[in-house]
């Protein structure tokens, strides 16, 4: 029996960023050279470490996002255990797939299946290249959210979503927000780009933005939220290794705990200060 | 301890085409909707589909195309079947992880890992959308192939691909050829647009080029060969659905697989004859 989250469409979630006065979303991407030794090795550490990390961050975080690379890694021992990871979120934080298939029709219905029926992530991100017919089978699911690529943050950017007239990153923006509505559909924009946010913004005004690129890679969350939010908040703004491995060598699992629930925290508030100017 | 394919490079591939006299690409896309009754039911049918499909086509195919999306909807069990699956596929074939994965180079590497390493795959397919970075991870694998998207075979193909001047498959092309060598990069390009193959020739004369999209997408073998054929043959030709699904309620398994074998013998035998052109 898949796990069933309850942020199902764009009131849902704000409801949830409200009422915990955050919009961030922790990525999980558990590297074994990274995770504190005090949690074992293999695939034992990998779960007891994103359980610990749900655990201490779950009272200010309206997301989790995993990132399957990191699971896939380990093998299909790493796919069983994310799968039990998935089930022990609560149900009222939002279950990011950060998988980023992208296929033709009969093969994009069947990762739809992988991941929202399967695993029972609540949301997926998907890539535009191929096209509506490799998006339609994930965005025909009302009931789940889907979060197209747009204007990502690494440097590998600049090779082709700024390709063209108008550049891609823009197009890809303009030609699939038909193939969803603001409840269902959102788009991936980097937070290393916040000149871009506001261009972004005009083309789509009212849907969620999910902005990774906070942190490690050196965006600013108060230049995201400056141009980003809207009338519903409209972000969910990511940090991954910043709260993941926010103490180096930490003398004990507590004391790691202790530091990713003091660094979610943290930007929790930072958040709450946006929500109110 | 993962498989060790043997056709590392373009002159072991060749000599793999040569000794078959085919460039055929066998797509294991094994539907549940599809397989025939006499396999059985759920992941056990799927293996023992798979494992069917390889053995009575490996004579004629030189490569084996596993779509990721086919196992992972079974979850974790569909993910440990095709691990099996590829274990007992010959080391003289190709094995290939259609993914098409992308994402950040630290992602990216993981997912190098997981399939070339975990799973054992010879090659995978690979997006470009998010550009260098998402690529390099794979394309630094010497000993493995990476095969990036260019042009699909799908209709949603027209809504980026296409865009900008010159078109953005043909930008992804010119701007890759350097993140690998012609013995470890190749691209995919659709059957369904012939006319473009021989535009596509002229930006990578010598490369590899990985064709889906003949029989039920409706391209046709004889129109690609014209145009795609290079000294090195520089064609993998891939069929899922038209061998894999050959007969219509077979009435028994072996009925099903010799269907299967005098359909991919077929198509092997057609590659044969425009070899010797």
């Amino acid at each position: 029996m898949a796990r069933k989250g309850t942020l199902v469409d764009r009131d849902k979630l704000f409801e949830a960023i409200q009422a915990k006065q955050s919009y961030l979303c922790v990525g999980l991407d558990p590297d074994p050279d990274r995770i504190p030794s005090c949690f074992g090795a293999g695939v034992e550490a990998l779960e007891l470490f994103c359980n610990s990390i749900v655990s201490c961050t779950s009272h200010v975080a309206v997301a989790f996002k995993p990132n399957l690379a990191f699971f896939e890694s380990y093998g299909p021992a790493g796919i069983e255990a994310l799968h039990r990871i998935v089930d022990k979120i609560p149900a009222d934080c939002l279950v990011i797939a950060d998988a980023k298939r992208g296929d033709i029709g009969n093969t994009a219905s069947k990762y739809a299946s992988a991941l929202f029926d399967s695993l029972g992530a609540d949301a997926a991100t998907v890539a535009p290249y191929m096209g509506e017919d490799s998006v339609r089978p994930f965005t025909d699911r009302k009931d789940k959210w889907t979060i197209l690529l747009a204007l990502t943050s690494n440097p590998g950017a600049d090779d082709f979503e700024f390709h063209g007239t108008p550049p891609l990153f823009e197009r890809v923006l303009s030609r699939s927000l038909t193939w969803g509505s603001t409840d269902n559909l959102m788009f991936v924009v980097g937070a290393t780009r916040p000149d871009l946010i506001s261009r972004i913004r005009e083309i789509v005004p009212e849907s969620f933005l999910l902005v990774p690129g906070v942190g490690a890679q050196g965006g600013s969350l108060s230049e995201v939220a400056k141009v980003g939010l809207n009338s519903t908040c409209g972000l969910l703004v990511n940090s991954s290794r910043g709260i993941l491995y926010a103490s180096e060598n930490p003398s004990s699992c507590d004391a790691a705990n202790q530091a990713s629930r003091k660094e979610a925290e943290n930007l929790a508030m930072q958040m709450a200060l946006t929500l109110h100017r």
